[in-house]
Order: structure tokens, then C-alpha cells, then sequence
């Protein structure tokens, strides 16, 4: 039995993972990131970290398949970054240079699309083989599997699916620089922007408030049964279900696997997703299934691990 | 040097065309589509097609790598359709029943995947890994080749373009039961109902009548500078551009390749879908190229081929 690395590298600490190749987590562990000097001690941090696990496990070098490595950046197919805000990276070889600090194979992708591997391979979508993730956070993150594959795209940039227009008539500028992306309505943030239009207009019969209102908020407020919340959550449906219908006429995938933190409102969450989905998706795309994810924070080290073994 | 076949079947012809392994095409020829009985006659006359032409080339069983086929309708990974209504078949296992019939490797593929194969390597998209290609006819079709591979999708349905939503206010309903579907606006018919609404409106100082008008006659039209025809390739190219913007938001192609008997008018239609697409699209998809198909009705012979040498 062989072993391997996975990696998701984060803005403030970098998560670490040591799996025998049928996918059993041995350990798993963080190391801070350190952000100074544009984050160039970074990749020697991640190598000093695995010649120590490999000194601790006793393993030669010839007994690890490699290193799986998930950034928060478009990635090319050859591993490399062309610029990633999050760690102050500009054009950085992080495959050639990873392979050079620690003779190991390297494999790198972007951690949205790394995510779906790991919800492909040990979560939600295990044994499928084509499934769309979405992450919902802060902003709206999109991970693509197809044919049992991580979408790398020509730029790195494939799963971008927080940035697909949604609403031409949107004023409001969403923060690429384009108007009316998804991410503006189906992020946490996102769900609080239409919850507080939705209050402007009328603040009476409901628990929401706009001070402080967060995303959790609103769904708690679904739950209880509040109406103008349960409102909020249909517009919020109706972008992202609308969307999902037209992601699936395109990559045609078995199973969305929805995370991220707003997905912690759980299954109804999806289902104000499902109807307005169903109401618009292609006939051959109806049976798509609709999850929760699975493996939380540690899908990012799994998926990492997976793109070595693929 | 091996040899493969590369087959493309339609509703009144099936192409077919004898390859070499590095792509030379040695020789092409037609059959006639025999839809009786349910179209069962169709597997058997392309095994005895290719027998014939085994014998004609003196070639040994061991020299031809395998046939590639598309087919036009949905084909999962495993090379089976769930009914095709253009040639009357129900649940039929293609590769199966092929690869019993000719004791070769076969490999199925939708027909607009299969094309987007073609171009990919051998026509106007040679050299890339990532690609659409959109093909404008009767209806829309699309074809996604991704990393190098075409898209089978969970139920054979990937790149199903045509079915993208695109306007939810659309009243009118597609041929596949829903509505504002991109092949309502996009497709030479959509052109012509595009056409036909805005003369209704006003049908003073146009060469264009709403009587047998044309998709072909609507783009001549815009070569000779008439303005109500140029305010129709607008409406067709900003429902063009804008989807192709969502397109590469979620796949990330390197290049956009047009083809279809719409595509003929060259060019200008290019550059009517570009400046819609450019004002959506994502930044890191802003450099795709847009290019016209190159291999026309062999794109099909071509990327059944690959298809078996993937």
C-alpha cells in the first residue's frame, strides 16, 4: 500500500493530510500560513511538513505516490498560478517548484474544484463521476467534476460559478467588476443584500432586522415560519436553482453537492433551490440529485489527495 | 501505422471515413440511413461497410485500432442510447452491439460532441484542449470538449446548449416542453421568428419580408447594411454572446468554434456575438478566441475518429 499528501492551502492556516492511497485518513494537521514576503515560505513550509510526517511514519520516499495541493486561485493544468489575491501571489509555478523542494510528484488545482473531488471520491457524491459543488460562503464558489475529473479550464479558471450572469438589469457592482453575477444574490453576503431590499420595503411581520443580519439569520427565520424570510430564501432560490438548471444543460452532471457555510441551513435550503430548478432544467437533466456535503473543512485535503491518485 | 473508422450518423446518411492514426484521411464515403424496422438495418450496414473496406484495403483486423461513431442523440459514457427520435431508436447498446458485430473496438459519442472533437483536432480548433463549439442550424447544438476529452455528461446530455435559459419572461413554448430556451433566439428558426416579430412591428425600409424569410437572408441583409436586419443580429447575438459569457464563466474554453449552416455568414455573425460576450464575460475568460468551424459536414468523420483514439 502506497501513500499520499493532500494539501489545501488557506489565507490563514494551511490544511494537511496523510492518506494511504484506498483513501484511509491517517492524520491530519495544520501549519499557519505565513503571509509575509508575498507568501513566499509558503511551498517550503508545506515541504518541511511532509519530510517531517515521513520521517514520523517511517516511510521512504519511494513509498509516496506524491502531493495533492488545493490553492484559492485559478490553476492551470500544468500547476500553475498566474496570481492569487488571497496569498499575494503573482505568477508562481507552484507544481515545478513543489516537486523541485521535495522530489516528490505534485499536482495542483483550484480549491473549489479540488473540493468536488473530495465530495466526488469520499462525500457526497461518492461513486459519481460527473457532479457540480457549490460553495456557499462569502462569496459563491463552484467546483466541477466531469467523466471523474477535476475542470481545470484554459485559464484555470472553470467551476466559476459565482460570476454567471443572473439578472442583466442589476445596477449594483459585484466585486469582478461585472453586474448581476450570481455571487451578488446566492452568497452569504449576497442573501443579506436581497434580505435588506426586501426590508426597505417593509420591516413589519418579521423577526429580520437589518441591523447585523446575517445569512443564517434568514433561514433560522424560514424555520420558524417567517414569512418575508421565506420570501427572501424564494428570490434566493429562484437565482440559484434558474442557474444550476443551466449549469446542468451544460455539464449534464449526477449530483449537486451543495456546502460552504450557508448550506449549514441544511435540507431546506435545497429545497428552495429544487422547484425553481425542476421548473426550468432540460428533460434529460431532472433526476439530478440534490446533497448536503459531507466531509466539511477536510473536503479540500481529500480532493487534494485524489488529484495525485488520478 | 494503424488504421480506425470514423462514422457519422444521421437521419438520411451516415458518413463515413477510413483514417490513419496520425489523422490523414485516406478515403470518405456515404451510406444511406435505412430507418425501417426501427432503424435496426443501421449497425449492420456500417459493420458491413467497414468489412468491405477492410477487405478493400487489404487490412488486417489487428492494423484498425477500432470505430468511433456519433450519433444524433444523448450517449452515455458506456456507448448507450435512451432513445434517439430522429432515427426511431429506443434503449439501444451501440458500442455493445457494434463491437459484436465487427470484433472491433468501438467508442460512441454524442454527435455535436463528436464535432467539437473533430475541430478540435483537426479544424479550427487544432492544437486546444478546451473548447465549445456551437452549432447553429435548424436548432442549437453544442459540443464541450474539456482537457482533451468530449463531455458525455451523467446521461449522455452534456452540452445541451440549445437548452440554456435565457429569457424566463418567454411566453412561446421550445420543442423540448420549456421555454426562453437559447435555441429560440439563436437557431436559424429562432433567427427568422426574431425576424418576424420585429417586422411585424415595423416592415418599412427593409429589404427583409416576413414571407419565406431566411437566416441566410437576414445576415445578407446586414452585409448590404440594411438596419432593421442589423437590429435583429443584434437581439440574436445578445442572446448568443451573453450565454456563451455563462458558458465560459463554467467550462473555460480556450476557444469558441461556430458551425451550421447559420455560420456561413461568417465573420459578421462572429462579431455581433463577440462585443455581447465581452461585456459579461468573467475577466479570465475575456481572451477566448471566436473562430468558424473549418472541417464543415467532415467535422463529424473526424471526431468519430479521435473519438476511438482518445
Amino acid at each position: 500500500m502506497k501513500y499520499c499528501f493532500g494539501v489545501d492551502v488557506g489565507g490563514t492556516s494551511i490544511k494537511m493530510g496523510l492518506f494511504r492511497e484506498d483513501g484511509d485518513l491517517l492524520e491530519k494537521w495544520e501549519i499557519v500560513t505565513r503571509q509575509e514576503n508575498h507568501s513566499d515560505e509558503i511551498l517550503p513550509d508545506i515541504a518541511e511538513s511532509v519530510s517531517a510526517k515521513i520521517k514520523e511514519y517511517r516511510l521512504t520516499r519511494e513509498m509516496v505516490t506524491g502531493i495533492g495541493i488545493g490553492v484559492p486561485a485559478p490553476v492551470t493544468e500544468d500547476g500553475i498560478v498566474n496570481g492569487c489575491a488571497n496569498l499575494g501571489w503573482e505568477y508562481k509555478e507552484v507544481k515545478r517548484e513543489m516537486e523541485s523542494l521535495t522530489g516528490l510528484l505534485v499536482r495542483v488545482g483550484n480549491d473549489a474544484n479540488v473540493a468536488a473531488l473530495g465530495e466526488m471520491w469520499k462525500g457526497a457524491g461518492a461513486g459519481q463521476r460527473n457532479l457540480v459543488m457549490v460553495t456557499l460562503g462569502t462569496g459563491v464558489g463552484g467546483g466541477l467534476v466531469v467523466g471523474g475529473k477535476a475542470i481545470a479550464g484554459a485559464h484555470g479558471a472553470g467551476g466559476e460559478i459565482g460570476h454567471m450572469c443572473v439578472n442583466y438589469k442589476e445596477k449594483e457592482v459585484c466585486g469582478c467588476g461585472n453586474s448581476g453575477c450570481l455571487e451578488q444574490y446566492a452568497s452569504a453576503t449576497g442573501i443579506v443584500r436581497i434580505a435588506k431590499k426586501r426590508l426597505e420595503g417593509n420591516s413589519e411581520n418579521t423577526v429580520l432586522t437589518s441591523e447585523n443580519l446575517t445569512a443564517k439569520q434568514v433561514f433560522d427565520a424560514v424555520k420558524a415560519g417567517d414569512q418575508i424570510a421565506c420570501e427572501i430564501a424564494e428570490e434566493f432560490g429562484n437565482y440559484m436553482g434558474h442557474a444550476l438548471a443551466n449549469i446542468a444543460a451544460i455539464v449534464d452532471p449526477a449530483v449537486i453537492v451543495f456546502g460552504g457555510g450557508v448550506s449549514r441551513a441544511g435540507e431546506i435550503l435545497l429545497d428552495y433551490v429544487r422547484k425553481p430548478y425542476q421548473e426550468r432544467a432540460f428533460f434529460a437533466d431532472r433526476a439530478v440529485k440534490f446533497v448536503l456535503a459531507e466531509l466539511g473543512n477536510d473536503a479540500g485535503i481529500y480532493g487534494a489527495a485524489k488529484l495525485i491518485l488520478e
